[in-house]
């Protein structure tokens, strides 16, 4: 409401005394009402919300004023903005390529996955036992990795394919420890760009070379990487590249195309040691850049190097055979000093998509769509030769390349008149690449564009039924099997794949059934409005490389939400490129390095670390080519400032940065946080605060004004990306103004600021130039709906859950870490390590019987061993942390009566946790405790309504002793940094 | 394709092997593949489909080509050609009111019930066990209309306001026998035209008069119906004329509505009997007029008389509480000459929204919105009065009328200009309804629009905070409470409200989880891609009464789907008007009697219906004031032919129609059906063909063409639009040329063809001119995407599934009826009236039995008593098909144990079943059969994808008798029409 006099303010109060907003969206995100937060206020025993807040965060950090945000809009009102905003993004039939390409989302694969909150708000499967329908289709993810490349083992998904790529390079530098590294010239310039900067920073040499004039005989390169089809069509026989580098200790990397495997032969079959690529024309929208899923495939010998997420076999405490994360972060697991990958948060359930497009087309439809793309090429192709252009691609799959005869300029204008856009390479060469939506009359459109008199019937006609061109016709042809598993072959109709997702869907724990207080995750309400968008075809529809002006909506709301997270955190930029928190790290680090070089100062390389930082951290700065620090935590879990004070002096003149989470991962709001960072910038270094925990400043404090630099904004936590059993998320970096000119840039749209005189970008980290954008509209709509007043509140009540719930525990958990007022941050940790010798229960035990009780698991051992870490978030009820803080005293209880020998230290419902329906179904029942008080141990726990873990125990030591390949020695994993992730 | 010459031909040929079709919808949509349909004609011992055909269906009546419609189309050309069409409806701003008004639905409602299969495609909750989650949610919106308006008893939804007021002068008729009826002048017209059309069959007199002059001296008049607010927006103080009306021994009859409920006095406070409505405004989209429910409240001793369905609280084998229908299909149970409505499919889907709706509001909620928007309607009146117009409305809550100073044109042009439609009366007077979304912008075009020179503001400042004419400071005013039942309080959170929505949804077992093979129901597939454009703002957003030339998409829409369903079905016309299949019988009857009375043969009024004829049949027959005979069906379960020859011969001066299902409802193909069309024509008669079967013949044969007149087509059943539990369903009536001009009108917006010179209209069926317009582009969608071929195919493979059951399960039930040649249609009854005496075993433990193999029971005693009733349909593959009958087979098994002594006659798994966790899970155990054969009856039940039922066998027995109010003699209830329904 605009005010100019005082009259117009009376008019203004009496109408909208008359005519009040709608239900305010925060009142809807934010889970206690009025009266609960007043119950819960009295029983930790503070006056007012204010008031708790001053008595948790220093007040030398403390925001004095209220943040400038738009008034806040529900949810109707968004969406009349957001209709606007969405119709200024015109969607151009594109046939760019270069890795994105145009896909039907099946739409019953689009609304029970992508549009159900049953799957896009799970947790990463770390808790098996309630994971094993997300575990079962990572597993189907996998082999059809597997199966269309020809490989043995894959992972359940990384970023994107240039983010593969480079993880590729850098398994093949840890396996031979070689410092060169060959790109071929004709990968996708993203790829290439990633890879570089990556290798920068490591000490790696690239050779970007055509592959027929690589030379593998000094012995000292590493690997190479070729693209195969390439990014501009060919399809090339490597196999006599393959045995040259093989020869000579070097390994190969294929970067590929999914659907090309279904006609083409697989990488695997020439002899390759990793292939990647993305599964985005699996059915996943092109988004205008992401979210889609990367692979990484290779041999059984290097699995154990292989960077993510990869799902394994295992069997449960009553025998029977159940999925697991395998080989789980074992990056964060590895000493820091030798961290390799620091991926985290990934796209599980964009590769859970894509495999379900897979379980839905099985192999007949896959290579259906396969040869329906190669034969609309093979006439595109014959058309631009009867046109007289200069073919360039002689065999390809879907993608051709020329040069037109009469310039580059008359293509192009005619391409714009159909709205159509083609790739249009620096030199005049022009791409065109084809995809399973295109109809007859795109071919005759793209006809006419390049000039072609023939109509495509005619030219099939010509062509005939096999065209000669055609690769069914070539050496490259496949005559390999692929997707013979059952799962691709028994869900084809929609009846049978709508049952098949909802089976898997029911399996698994996720916000639609209860809590997931998992500290550091912020596992907080993710509202159908925000979600809504992300399916809205001008925002999913749209290439990530068309001109931006065809993107002027997505512009707009990538300037609306940098000037909204500015103002946030105080920082001056945002970059939107990194597409995980750990890739912000990354990022982040390197914008330092960047400006400290710039300035002269580029001996400074060490990166303190608190040692209660998460694993991705030291796995960062270890990537970014830093000398890593550990800084010690005093007792209270604070930064031992002594400790601190002396590394910084000792290492003041090598100094790059701290690196700090705050509130800190011990779950406190460290008082020193001013000083600390003051510290470091008199000691010549910058200040990288890991943003994970911005739950609990919104509108309360910003890093940007406390002294923080640089930090990465896991959107998929603070700002409602749900998290999608493992990814996606988004983790934008926020940098003070000195560091905006090192932000990263891309090498086919440059982000706006990236160009320029100004600009001193240290590379490219992601595929596309603004990461996921088509969740952005998720993080968006939530500021606009909640309003600076909302984004307070939800931080304030995030505190309060926490504080109640530390105080409701207190005389069965003890708290281990609180301030000076006895106050804990939105999260707490409580300790369980004594149980271990009163009753021989570990805190796995416990976690385990939560889920008997309807719960999932708060954080395990981590940032210290045998703890939990609880993270209510604001968007839980009173009532819903009672029955969770009940849950824990029952447990208890029952510890107590194992301490009091009332029950058995071994045979017990902890140890015996998590109890399937299998095990208390069974006639056979021969335990000293009641099928009851295994399965329904509170009153709460009803047989009408009580989720089930579907699974025993899952047995991780069989998992591990039996996997098919062989074993890195175990002394490689040693750590402080344990199991953890968001 | 278009082909012209030889060599087109060959070029199209050439091309569409290169670029095939995309995968056919019709392989999703049906359930077998190709070695699948093999397997089963093997088994049957058919050598085709073609085969199988023949030797079903009568040779007379087959078709003997090809349906001509368009190409099929994928999902994806469906959408393209469907965002133009729905372009082409203008969503311009309306204030007409009359019962339909904007609302916003909840973001979180939609997704998560409306577009979630698992809320849709439920059927109707006769099994009490497996659908607690629905009748919870149906016992909230029976409380929630009890609550708001102040009554005693509510049912769980009607069609719309419209019929719900017919059915209440139905029921003021059945209570006290008299044949004058009063409409008050000012209710809605398409209430008052349902009204009249309804009363007009009964030979009830209807004077329409002012309430203030209305007369009960005479103890001749029936009921009164009267509207508050009235349809000009006044709210009248009715009090005097409810003491005059009950010293007389006339009910009176209230239509309301329920937003206004929220701040004026409820009618049950001024003592009226019934009082009728819609819930559409509370977050259910306009939809061109539906679907919505309409709602029936009444005190409890009327609550036996009270149509449709009641959910009522009883408890189940193990002593809990358990929600069940009550009082269930009472109307279809009653003797056929005292059959009243004929109520079946309801809108429970759109009661369960708007129940939801409810609950997400709270009563503080509801109450908001209804103060801001009776505030908004202050500001405008007072615009009005201030441009000097005269406002005929004195007392309102969100409707004012007015005489516009220099007549309605100088307003209507201004409201064109800004996209504003307004209510136009006949006489000089216009009508302006707001609602929730209307935001102050609206209100300053609405005075720009009237002419009011003041701003918004400036009259809500000279208002002032309470203004004066505010129903708060009223007589009127609303003092009582409401809604203060927990659910309404509880779930106000987004997280809470999705985790209350999801725990209801799981424990109801939906075709999500497994087939539902109900005979005479057709449980399908409903695809996605057919239900996604129902919630696109196009189609949802619009008013049923705009000028048509607004809504010229659905105009379209109708005209395309019209001329398909002509096309299948041999017909020449259709009216989309009914909306649900009782509802087409009714119109479809009417238009006979009409026909009729214009040839001057108005003495044919005798209905001739088998007696395997489902309940709504004859009760619709009855409400069109026919006289009813019934046939009887020979041993083979075929219409008797000498019985009917008898009655036809007997009553041929009097034959009006004949109204038989086909295939019949005994599943079977009855070969006369060409001869007894043309009996019945030859005798004067008219044939009404249920279309409840259309399944079984789309493609194959017509009923236009062997001799039908007129038939209903349930498009919820053979046409894809999902049960949603109980509705909505669409009833549309397909008619030979001569019936079609007297095919139903609307008082308001005539459908096209219902007006001009040939129009003889035997008057109006549904408040809305086409039904429930909203879903009609699910069956649009269907025929488009399955075209001829696949249509017909999808009716052979219906045929080709129910063989093949009724073949596996020889040996161990045997089929009831088959054709001649051995054969049955689409469905078959299998017959278990043996085992009561064999094992002490009925139908229903049969029934719940099924339960604990994880499936919904077939129909159950309809239309032969101790029957099963199988309908598979096409879309379930061979699997299933196989796991039901192995179901079956075991269970027949168990009744074999009893049979020969092995279990016990009253404790055995069938007499016990279903057997809920809660039984199962229990320390407790004492049967004399093992907990695993309880629950895990069969390989493919698994502890770890079980569907449960939630409580054991419901009470029924209980129920009956515990219910609050007084009962009617049991003697009222006896019929062959048993309970069924679709
Ligand atoms: C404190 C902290 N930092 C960084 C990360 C890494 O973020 P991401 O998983 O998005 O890569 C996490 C994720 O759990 C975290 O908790
Ligand atoms: C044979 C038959 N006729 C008529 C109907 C009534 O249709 P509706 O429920 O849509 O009113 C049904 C519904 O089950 C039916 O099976
Ligand atoms: O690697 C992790 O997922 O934390």
């Amino acid at each position: 409401v605009k005010v100019g006099s005082k009259k117009e303010i009376r008019c203004a109060s009496t109408i909208s005394s008359l005519i009040p907003p709608h239900n305010d969206f925060s009142q809807r995100h934010i889970g206690p009402n009025k009266d609960e937060k007043k119950a819960m206020l009295d029983f930790i025993r503070v006056k007012d919300i204010n008031d708790l807040v001053k008595r948790t965060v220093p007040e030398n950090i403390l925001l004095t004023r209220e943040l400038k945000l738009d008034d806040p809009l529900d949810e109707y009102e968004l969406f009349k903005k957001l209709y606007k905003m969405a119709a200024k993004n015109k969607i151009w039939r594109s046939y760019i390529g270069i890795g994105y390409y145009n896909t039907y989302t099946p739409h019953t694969i689009l609304r029970n996955m992508f549009e159900n909150p049953g799957w896009t708000t799970q947790y990463t499967p770390y808790q098996a036992e309630l994971a094993q329908g997300r575990l079962e289709s990572l597993m189907n993810y996998q082999t059809m990795v597997c199966d269309l490349t020809g490989m043995k083992v894959a992972n359940a998904s990384l970023l994107d394919e240039a983010t593969a790529a480079a993880e590729a390079m850098g398994l093949a530098y840890r396996h031979n420890k070689r410092r060169k590294f060959y790109i071929d010239r004709k990968c996708h310039p993203q790829s290439i760009a990633v890879v570089e900067t990556r290798a920068s920073a490591l000490g790696i040499e690239i050779l970007r070379e055509d592959w027929q004039k690589m030379s593998f005989t000094g012995r000292d390169v590493s690997g190479v990487i070729i693209q195969y089809p390439d990014t501009e069509g060919n399809i090339e026989d490597f196999s006599a590249l393959v045995d040259a580098a093989h020869a000579n200790g070097t390994l190969v990397i294929c970067a590929t195309d999914l659907l090309a495997m279904t006609v083409i032969r697989p990488p695997g079959e020439f002899g390759v040691d990793i292939v990647v690529g993305t599964s985005q024309r699996f059915g996943i929208p092109l988004g205008y850049g992401g979210p889609h899923a990367g692979f990484f495939a290779t041999l059984e010998h290097f699995a154990r190097l292989m960077p993510g997420r990869v799902i394994g076999v295992t069997r449960d405490a009553s025998g029977q055979s159940a999925f697991r994360l395998a080989l789980q972060t074992r990056e964060q697991h590895i000493r820091r000093d030798k961290a390799t990958s620091n991926i985290c948060t990934a796209q599980a359930l964009l590769a859970n998509m894509a495999a379900m497009y897979a379980v839905y087309h099985g192999a007949d439809g896959l290579k259906h769509i396969g040869k329906r793309v190669h034969n609309s090429t093979l006439i595109l192709a014959e058309g631009i030769r009867r046109a007289k252009h200069q073919l360039n691609t002689k065999t390809f799959f879907d993608t051709v390349t020329f040069v037109p005869k009469n310039g580059v300029k008359e293509i192009m204008t005619r391409a714009m008149e159909k709205q159509v856009n083609l790739r249009y390479f620096a030199y005049d060469q022009v791409g065109i690449s084809l995809d399973e939506t295109v109809e007859k009359n795109d071919i005759e459109d793209l006809l006419k564009i390049v000039g072609c008199l023939d109509t495509a019937e005619k030219i099939a006609e010509d062509l005939g039924h096999t065209p000669v061109q055609s690769i069914e016709n070539s050496e490259f042809r496949r005559t390999s099997d692929y997707l013979v598993h059952p799962v691709f072959n028994r869900f084809q109709s929609e009846t049978n794949i709508v049952r098949y997702m909802k089976q898997l869907e029911n399996k698994d724990l996720s916000l639609v059934h209860s809590m997931i207080p998992l500290g550091s995750c912020t596992m907080k309400l993710n509202s159908t409005t925000e979600m809504m968008p992300c399916s809205w075809k001008e925002f999913a529809n749209i290439h990530p490389f068309v001109p931006l002006e065809q993107a002027e909506g997505y512009k707009e709301m990538f300037e609306e939400l940098e000037r909204d997270l500015c103002e946030i955190t105080g920082y001056d930029n945002i970059s939107f490129q990194p597409n995980s928190g750990a890739q912000g790290e990354y990022a982040g680090l390197r914008a330092i390095m960047a400006y400290l070089q710039a300035l002269g100062q580029g001996q400074r390389t060490v990166c303190l670390i608190p040692t209660s930082a998460h694993g991705t951290n030291p796995a960062s700065a270890q990537m970014a080519g830093m000398k890593i620090i550990p800084i010690n935590a005093d007792k209270n879990g604070a930064i031992d400032m002594s400790h601190l004070k002396a590394v910084v002096e000792k290492n003041k003149e090598t100094l790059a940065c701290l690196m700090v989470t705050y509130p800190s991962t011990n779950g406190v709001f460290d008082k020193d946080i001013r000083e600390i960072c003051d510290m470091i910038h008199h000691n010549g270094g910058q200040v990288f605060l890991d943003g994970a925990n911005m739950n609990a400043q919104v509108g309360i404090c910003r890093p940007g004004d406390y002294g923080s630099d640089v930090s990465h904004l896991n959107l998929h936590k603070t700002f409602c990306i749900p998290h999608g059993g493992g990814g996606p998320g988004m983790g934008p970096i926020g940098v003070k103004k000195h560091l905006a000119p090192f932000l990263p840039t891309h090498p086919v749209i440059p982000p706006y600021g990236t160009t320029g005189p100004e600009a001193k970008s240290f590379g490219v980290v992601s595929a596309a130039p603004f990461g996921s954008s088509a969740i952005l509209p998720i993080s968006w709509a939530y500021i606009k709906m909640m309003g600076a007043k909302g984004l307070k509140h939800a931080s304030q009540v995030a505190i309060l859950n926490a504080n109640y719930m530390s105080k409701r525990l207190e005389g069965y958990y003890k708290t281990l870490y609180t301030n000076e007022n006895g106050f804990v941050a939105h999260e707490f940790i409580i300790d369980c390590r004594d149980f271990k010798k009163s009753a021989n229960i570990e805190v796995m035990d416990i976690a385990k019987r939560l889920q008997d009780y309807g719960f999932h698991s708060p954080t395990t051992s981590w940032p210290v061993i045998g703890t939990l870490m609880v993270e209510p978030t604001e968007s839980e009820d009173k009532e819903e942390l009672d029955r969770f803080c009940d849950a824990l005293i029952a447990i208890r209880n029952e510890i107590k009566d194992i301490e009091d020998g009332k029950m058995d230290r071994r045979i017990n419902p902890l140890k015996n946790a998590p109890h399937s329906l299998h095990v208390i179904a069974s006639s056979n029942w021969d335990r000293p405790y009641s099928r009851e008080l295994g399965a329904f141990p509170a009153a709460f726990v009803k047989p009408q309504s009580k989720f089930w873990p579907t699974v025993s125990r899952i047995d991780d030591i069989y998992g591990d002793q039996n996997l098919v390949c062989t074993c890195p020695p175990m002394s490689a994993y040693e750590s402080p940094f344990i199991e953890k992730d968001a």
